[in-house]
């Protein structure tokens, strides 16, 4: 469903070009100061703007409608919205019609019986993550002195952060889009997050990084390359009453609890999935496969803005076990 | 927790040493023919015997508690125990004192404050995945015409299964371990399983697989490749009113929802972290760093066993999404 | 927390005074047919006006921020809001030093370690029941062909309906107030809803009507009354292969479940707290007991305007276990 | 569902005259000193024995399955089973072809599609009720100096005590049952518990209550009666900066929190289905109404055992809120 969480509870809701997209957080604790402001770092972050992404511009505005009260959270639920402005009102029936290849236009349709709004992508938009931005800046004031940050590691294949540009730069040209890897690391993480059998940290944090748009891949510490180690060179041997390792190939997690050294985890975000050059697909009036030419305005590369929402993604995981867990 | 389902709940309890490892079911459809002989198949698949795991023999027997009547399920909670019968009574204070590098002993006595029941990984111990098994063979029953399988990719970084002996053997020989990397597939499965925004199917299977111990990496579809592929290369064209589509690099599943075409997904099994080399290891009582020899019975390579429990994960997730969806 | 449900899950958030109160449908089947106006006539009977409510005039208009696409419901959540308007800004303060008796103010702001918004009752305020109205008027049209309907029993302990007006206005010019009893009865239910153990019918539907503010007791049928019965006398013996009894003392429920009788609950709604008769109560800030005269815009006799709601609280209770048994 | 809870989860499974009925606790902390003796003396209240109580003798004895280490909860699971020993092995098909009026047997059927276990009313028996008062025997080591109580008020609309054992005597003679009324009183109940806007303590306490067979009423405080007082009657006046109140009207909860006053809550009991005298019910076979005369050993008045049951379903929900609200 549209809420994840036991103690902190995240619901999402809202459309590309509906009336607005929102959030509500449930659970958040009475007395943490915030405003409207708090949000706007990480949502400058998560916008369109720099070359390899969408020219449409949206203020992004948030706009707290409950759970504040003399700017500090009362415990009642915190409700955010964005207003939806800069939806362009042209004739999106195509969608229906020419389902865009690896988009949910054509799971939409069939899951919910030809009701779901697809204008922009509807529910499913990329856009509905200013929501998990928001809870993100809202579980890291939860998590106080655990600090979380995210970081591209590779661009299109290539992990060399210079060239990245370049490599944007020429997929747009040749209407084309790229992937890329983020890697999400948490530092003084309490041990003891997570829960057996079924909520480990692994478990909760690839549930809501699965749930981000694009994501393909999840893994922790060393991940598939762990796979092809011996447990001779995997293993981290404990070396503090701390529970320091002298290595992190488990990227902290061991059990599936943190074991109190950094979290580690990457994250496979696919190209986008909207390009301009011509694609085949199915017309759904006539059952014939077409060439489709998709318009507007798309990221290049989803990946350059995709580290706030990873980040947050594993925000608000953390916040959710650390608070069952005092 | 250790409950995992919103229809299909799967509840799991036990520790290796204690008087039984068992699992609820709730929420499985009245009138589906059952009997214990229908799990053997599947205990088998994951049990130890083959050369590079454990020669702890258990009989593994399992015995329906309640949920069954005239051989049918009755749509009460099916339970079903296995006896813990071959515990060695061995001093496992060791285990306290001089917690095995990348096993679970020094999280556990750290999060349960001393109290959790060390003996053999006690709660963490693989052994509690019988219960995923026995959950996933009534899963795979209420599945009907969806099938699931699972195959083994690499052991040790190895694809040709054929030298897979010889890799365990010397494994074994070095007093070491090796892993691997699992895949499982999913044919016939009905479009629009998986629920936004939270609740993507990616995510709800994502969820299950890190609750089995050992996995490090889940990935869907080309997953991490993904990341290195363009659009146009990675996008997958609809070509029939069915959604098949003309490749399959989302391995089954668009926008958090399945699309019809099979699923794939492939999981990182970590090596055995018990090796029976010399490691360097915590003394908890003295704060110092000692060299730790680990005894006893261990699988050289856990990822020999583990594809049917990754099977049983998959078909847990989607039994769920199933009824959740009728 | 503030959700309830499995399938089809209700959302509250919002204060009295603050930007806005709404509600967050998650789980509507896709395809409803819905607008604004849909809401307006059930919202219409929980609007103060009468004698003996509240003269707080609010336009109470619902506006529909997600989930809605040409006039149908989407599958998506369907958010609904309502601006906060008629908020006197006088100073509320006293609430605080000086908790009305029989009011949440001193509870929450124990609970909230003093952060809780106190204006008008904050998130403990009445006004939180819209959301459950607009979750009421959705549940209804989901629930299609089972009627629900409510009605007032009791006033001030009188059951003569035509000397309500006289009880009412009395206890106003007494500066008092008076509670009252309400009967929900549903027609056509299916037999089959509630889930053994824990999600009785009852269970479900107490859970919600207990959350409903000023609800002191829950019953069933013949309810506190069948505890004075004989088994002869309480006993609805079974008379059509439809299930059909020949008495109803059960009120539609048997072993938790609907048995297609018609399902008959009564709530005891407590004389509303906020009086202008002198009362005790603590000045929190001395320690010391003092006399309070509470000034305001107060309902004699909130039982009036109780009936939708309680009809709205059962029907989200029987949407959600309908949903869950298709 | 078969399970209830957040964070202290209780999940039921079993059936009258299958294998074994049992509880799971998820969420016990670790560290509390428990052993199978300690369920002994509120499994004896429950016990049947007594005049007016079922004949049928079981032993009831506790087997812990698992959580439990060094006589300490370890934090995992603790699982409690009790096998079903004294099951007349009669023929129960009659139960099918002719339902008890006012038990759960054809709402079963119905519900399970003819698959329920409907021997001695199969999962919808009182016996499973075992699993409560194993849950609340350690619901109440959770919560410490809490302290809960319970007794009877009222047997057959009677509330002298001394008359209950002829009250019962008569019914039993007569072939009929009677009914009562009970109340459960908590005393040292912390300020804070229950959480707005659906799960208030009352909803919590409410749910379980209804779980419980047989119960057809539930009210806190004055209940019923208070909506026949006045707001200037039933307010309570805070008189302490405890909280304390001169009154406790509201049965120690107000805005569905936990207000520091003793919790005071009645079930009404309704008398035993099961009686020996003709009644009329379907023959399922037949589609025409017949004579019943049911067999076998009943309890006259189920309400002389219900008290720790009362106690323990409120005390369950009290550890869950207790948990939550840390």
């Amino acid at each position: 469903m549209n809420s994840f969480g036991r103690k902190y509870r995240v619901s999402i809701f809202g459309e590309s070009h509906g009336g607005a997209i929102g959030v509500v957080l449930d659970g958040v604790p009475a007395g943490i100061p915030l405003c409207e402001d708090d949000f706007m770092a990480d949502l400058a972050r998560r916008k369109s703007g720099q070359r390899g992404t969408t020219p449409r511009k949206e203020s992004d505005q948030p706009v707290i409608l409950s759970g504040l009260f003399n700017e500090k959270t009362t415990g009642a639920p915190l409700t955010v919205v964005f207003a939806n402005e800069n939806t362009l009102s042209g004739d999106y029936r195509n969608l229906v019609t020419h389902p865009r290849p690896s988009h949910a236009d054509w799971v939409a349709l069939q899951k919910y019986h030809g009701y779901a709004d697809y204008r922009g992508g509807g529910h499913f938009s990329g856009r509905l993550t200013l929501g998990l931005v928001v809870a993100g800046v809202v579980a890291k004031k939860i998590l106080k002195e655990i600090s979380i940050s995210s970081r591209i590691l590779e661009i299109g294949g290539c992990t060399d952060s210079e060239r990245w540009p370049d490599i944007v730069e020429t997929a747009m040209k040749e209407t084309d889009s790229v992937g890329g890897i983020i890697e999400c690391r948490v530092e003084n993480v309490p041990v003891g997050l997570g829960e057996p059998f079924f909520d480990s940290a692994e478990s909760i944090i690839s549930h809501l990084l699965f749930s981000v748009p694009a994501i393909k891949g999840v893994e922790f510490g060393d991940g598939f390359a762990s796979a092809r180690l011996r447990g001779s060179q995997n293993n981290d041997p404990i070396i503090a009453p701390s529970g320091q390792t002298s290595t992190n190939h488990a990227g902290g997690i061991c059990g599936g609890i943190t074991n109190g050294n950094p979290l580690v985890v990457r994250v496979a975000v696919k190209p986008t999935a909207s390009i301009a050059s011509p694609q085949q697909t199915l017309n759904t009036a006539t059952g014939k496969v077409e060439e489709l030419r998709i318009k507007g305005r798309h990221d290049a590369c989803i990946a350059l803005r995709a580290p706030v929402v990873i980040e947050s993604a594993v925000a608000i995981g953390l916040a959710d076990l650390w608070l069952l867990n005092r």
